[in-house]
């Protein structure tokens, strides 16, 4: 990739040979970060960072600053598009994200516009464009979204949930005002996706952080459905390059056959599976992404260090692994035991790429 | 078995032929049921009902006296053991089981004792009694305790947790003080199970219900060990006859292999994984129980019964499946729709089983 010093993230999405395995970590501009809570206090809140392309700019690239990260990801919400179709996003401090307006009914279903992302987004593609000027060719940088089924999960119960009882009580009882809104998820996603593309992110990554609580057939019906529909729409180039497309189903991974069947090019994977399994279920298809327990680094650093080694050894010799936690970092982490992580998967992988 | 007029129960988890799936429901005696409700406001608290063998024998019989159920199970809470350990057990609405002596460091965990269950948990076998008595042989009874790992995470968290990050942090930072803490409650619940069986339990499960949270080799570390030491440590004989016993970790699919490895009987299993495939990993080694997801019980009956049937279709012929949900029952499911579950999956495996 011509345009990139460090191309190591989308060459081993696309199972080509590198060097030296690539790490990046889910929420990694976030609050472990000292600087990351300074401007957070500053700006007020969390969306007054999301939406301002400034602020978001400055606080993807915080992380970059101190770690040796091989990609970038879009500082953002995952509910963006709940918001931006008028369902009212707010935060409650210690209860997560909530809807002013939450869709419960085939009526509110029907009412619901799928939004133009350059109109209702750009805050969004804005700060992508920023970030890449920013950047200036040294790592690529990941664009993302929620997956239909997250999202719907957030839009009908009004925000965060054990059980997802409303939900799924909507995909049992009224399937067809179900899929209609999984559908004009889908659609707006994949506009939303390739705004994003459009305007410079490298590598897309879908989160479907709730398809782990959906039965084994329901998850292919009200999930995977949709995420294969939007990976189906994507305009998987920009400037001549491929633009791989990251799907994360977290709990999923008895779905990593039907995943790989998308026509996705990576996978991410939680850590209640080796990579040995998962790698043995999905075959030459995709390239998989993870999967360090996030609190293994509460851990001091010489067991941060074996845990590392586990995951790297559990995936073994050859092309198509993207070091990652199996979800996002935690408020509680010292940045400098991320720190010892990052450096001793670079250097641990390197000693066994060697020939 | 001699004494038992039903005993499709016992059979189907030793893998013996029966004539129909025998169910039960995990959390059958609980809130959904308006007379549970109305017997828990005259009680008081929680613990009130499940300390009074009186009452905690009453509630176990309400769903049999409405449904055809083929097992009943013990009214009680997974976290008796560490409140006879002094933690001090109670309730917050809303919030779950907490402790107000939490246990977080080595000192606070060398000071535990495993506690005597004829001492300090006769309560329970008391119930075990009168309910063995009550059921005057018609189905078999099931007693149960929380896994070490499941009733460590309430003790060192002082409560519900999402992530668990106290307890990962005292297995990654002070393994020895983890291990200790482990074994111990491996020891308290082989007594407390034994005590179960000698005042009349016929087959006992251990519901490992934070299993999941753990990494796939941690588990095997941290949980995994612990329950094979309570099934190495049962006495399963009673009146002459094997008492079965179940493993329930939840959200470990990957780990069915080396849950069948313990000698368990059975193992229970959630709704992300197909029975197909369930079977396929564990072989002849154990039966399964599940697996529908508790939401289905939302839907109006006729898909109950359509969902009901795709998992004993998945599992196929043959003995070996005790049906049930892949998690308790929820406080929202109408009676009559678990009573429309229960009568569909009894008539449709019985016709499944003709010859």
């Amino acid at each position: 990739m011509k345009t990139l010093e460090n191309d190591r993230f989308l060459r081993a999405l696309l199972r080509q040979e590198v060097d030296r395995t690539p790490v990046w970590i889910m929420r990694q501009a976030g609050r472990y970060l000292p600087e990351y809570r300074k401007l957070r206090a500053e700006a007020g809140s969390f969306m007054d960072l999301a939406t301002n392309p400034e602020l978001a700019c400055e606080v993807t690239l915080q992380p970059l600053r101190r770690f040796p990260l091989d990609a970038a990801i879009l500082f953002s919400d995952i509910l963006t598009i709940p918001d931006a179709m008028g369902l009212g996003l707010y935060f409650v401090t210690g209860e997560g994200p909530k809807f002013e307006r939450p869709v419960r009914d085939a009526a509110a279903i029907a009412a619901l516009a799928v939004p133009d992302p350059e109109e209702r987004l750009s805050y969004v593609t804005d700060a992508v464009r920023k970030i890449r000027q920013e950047l200036a060719g040294t790592v690529p940088l990941i664009g993302f979204s929620g997956s239909p089924w997250t999202l719907a999960t957030y839009m009908v119960e009004g925000g965060s949930s054990r059980n997802f009882a409303r939900t799924k009580a909507l995909c049992y009882t009224d399937p067809r005002a179900a899929h209609e809104l999984l559908d004009k998820l889908a659609q707006a996603v994949t506009a939303y996706l390739n705004a994003q593309i459009a305007a410079g992110a490298q590598a897309v990554q879908i989160f479907d952080s709730w398809g782990g609580a959906l039965g084994f057939e329901a998850f292919q019906e009200f999930s995977l459905r949709y995420m294969a529909q939007i990976v189906d729409g994507l305009k998987r180039e920009q400037d001549g390059q491929r633009v791989p497309v990251i799907l994360f189903s977290k709990g999923c991974n008895t779905q990593l056959e039907a995943l790989a069947a998308t026509g996705a090019d990576a996978l991410g994977v939680d850590w209640t599976i080796s990579l040995r399994e998962a790698r043995q279920r999905v075959g030459q298809q995709v390239a998989l992404q993870g999967n360090l327990d996030p609190s293994v680094l509460l851990a001091p650093p010489a067991r941060i260090r074996t845990e590392a080694e586990r995951v790297l050894d559990s995936f073994g010799p050859g092309p198509g692994l993207v070091f990652n936690l199996g979800h996002g970092i935690t408020p509680e982490v010292p940045p400098e035991h991320l720190g010892a992580l990052i450096k001793h998967v670079q250097a641990y992988s390197a000693r066994s790429t060697e020939p």
